[in-house]
């Protein structure tokens, strides 16, 4: 059994973004720059911005952190979203989800300009994946798939359950998975809330992708002998055992399956890690674009 | 067995769309307008925009059909479609594929306005449609989904096979499926030339959809004992039988196929006739849009 080590890739790949960076400095380039706006105070909210920016400045890139009052009208905000979109020098934009609630999240995302929608959120980047275009895919897809990618997992003929038909992460994995070329070319069953005879499906999984918010929730009997198992899944259980009373559990019961697996994303340490390398990947894409 | 009859279907809708059309003229609004743009002068897209036409006709849509010859460049083309999408008048604008091979279909499909784009073939219809949001659907799997809904299919936990993988009916009537809601909510397995093992996974399937272009590729032993099976593969293939020397073939063997399966789509006379009926749906829809 291989343990998907997303704290090891994700620093490779930060690496080679970083030394990107400096190729690009050292021919008289821009440094790629992202911006991200913060709407109100919420705490996890706070902590990903955090490390989003963090992450940028390790690697070289410009990053610029808007703060914004819970207060902000919609108009207020497609203000600055637009201020954003004009200024040649910011080539990335995220907008933190979720949103005040009197904010239209669609609104918001659909006035980020698509070529600097590096969290590929926009309508048309969405559209540009479903019908195999280039464009921005969503972060934490495009860490599963790198996460395949580098640890050269076969995938074509392969069948591939995806559990969970959220628009960030099952859909667009599910799009990836059958999509051609490698990684992809993959049999994709995608499953969610309404389906039933789970188990015999997911037992005949080669990959096994989970994205439920449902801590353990794919115990060992649902998992083929020698599947490859993603988990991305991460709900903040309470436990006396660490000093902030709660740790991060996945959706798989990690204990049981990872021992009748090949290969198992680590929750935390899998997928997570991968999402904010990928979002610095496409910032730079979006800068590399616009040489 | 039931046959899902797509002319009495199409002819259903046909009726109802006539029927709202003349309540909107009575209230004093517009008709709907469909302009069909035809490069060149290949047989097949011919009959197809013709038959286009005629159906807009019957119903009191507004119809205009504008004739390019196959020396047409990209740029006189675009110019073209502008002036199709400035045109207050037309509501949907459709260029019939394929297109010479000088000119891109990609810059041609973006260059039609989204809120016009009556195929649903724009990228940000492909978006809206993948993420959940109203936008336009393209016509073939609007038609399957009507069909489903018309004979009052089931469909939420059912296990909805999908063979082939294009743009056009594979990829969206797969995200139709899943969706939530009626219909849709179904469990959904997307296969394709790579797949492995497919009857193992056909004969899974309370629905099966086949849109792969292989003549009688379907046969009994693939699918399983009352099944509802949509066909949309439409191929000519030769035969002495008819005047014109082909006949049409379905990619289902449906003498074979019928016998076994609770519902079954013939060819032709299943999915086919739908196909305009939802391009006519389609561009009423975004005549109602602007009122």
């Amino acid at each position: 059994m291989t343990i998907l080590d997303g704290n090891h890739i994700s620093a490779l790949i930060k690496a080679e973004l970083k030394a990107e960076v400096e190729k690009r400095l050292s021919f008289g380039k821009k440094r790629p720059h992202l911006a991200a706006v913060l709407v109100g105070n919420d705490g996890a909210s706070e902590t990903y911005v955090g490390h989003k920016v963090k992450s940028c400045e390790q690697a070289g890139f410009s990053s610029t952190l808007i703060r914004l009052s819970t207060e902000t009208t919609e108009f207020q905000l497609i203000e600055e979203v637009k201020k954003l979109n004009n200024n040649p020098d910011i080539d990335g934009i995220i907008v933190q989800l979720p949103l005040p609630k009197h904010i239209s999240e669609d609104i918001i995302i659909e006035t980020i300009l698509p070529e600097k929608d590096v969290d590929g959120f926009h309508p048309i980047n969405a559209g540009r994946l479903l019908i195999g275009q280039d464009g921005f895919v969503p972060a934490t897809p495009a860490g599963i798939i790198e996460l395949i990618e580098r640890y050269n997992i076969e995938t074509s003929g392969k069948h591939c359950v995806v559990i969970g038909r959220s628009n960030i992460v099952g859909k667009p994995i599910s799009v990836l998975m059958s999509r051609k070329g490698y990684p992809g070319d993959a049999t994709v069953t995608l499953c969610h809330s309404r389906s039933t005879n789970l188990s015999s499906i997911t037992q005949q999984a080669d990959i096994l992708i989970v994205a439920l918010g449902i801590p353990n929730f794919v115990t060992i009997e649902m998992v083929k002998q020698d599947a490859v198992v993603i988990d991305v899944g991460i709900t903040r259980t309470a436990t006396t055992t660490t000093k902030s009373g709660y740790k991060l559990t996945g959706d798989v019961n990690y204990a049981e399956v990872s021992k009748k697996c090949s290969f198992i994303t680590p929750v935390p340490g899998g997928v997570g890690p991968m999402t904010i390398a990928m979002l610095m990947k496409n910032t730079l894409k979006a800068c590399n674009t616009k040489d």
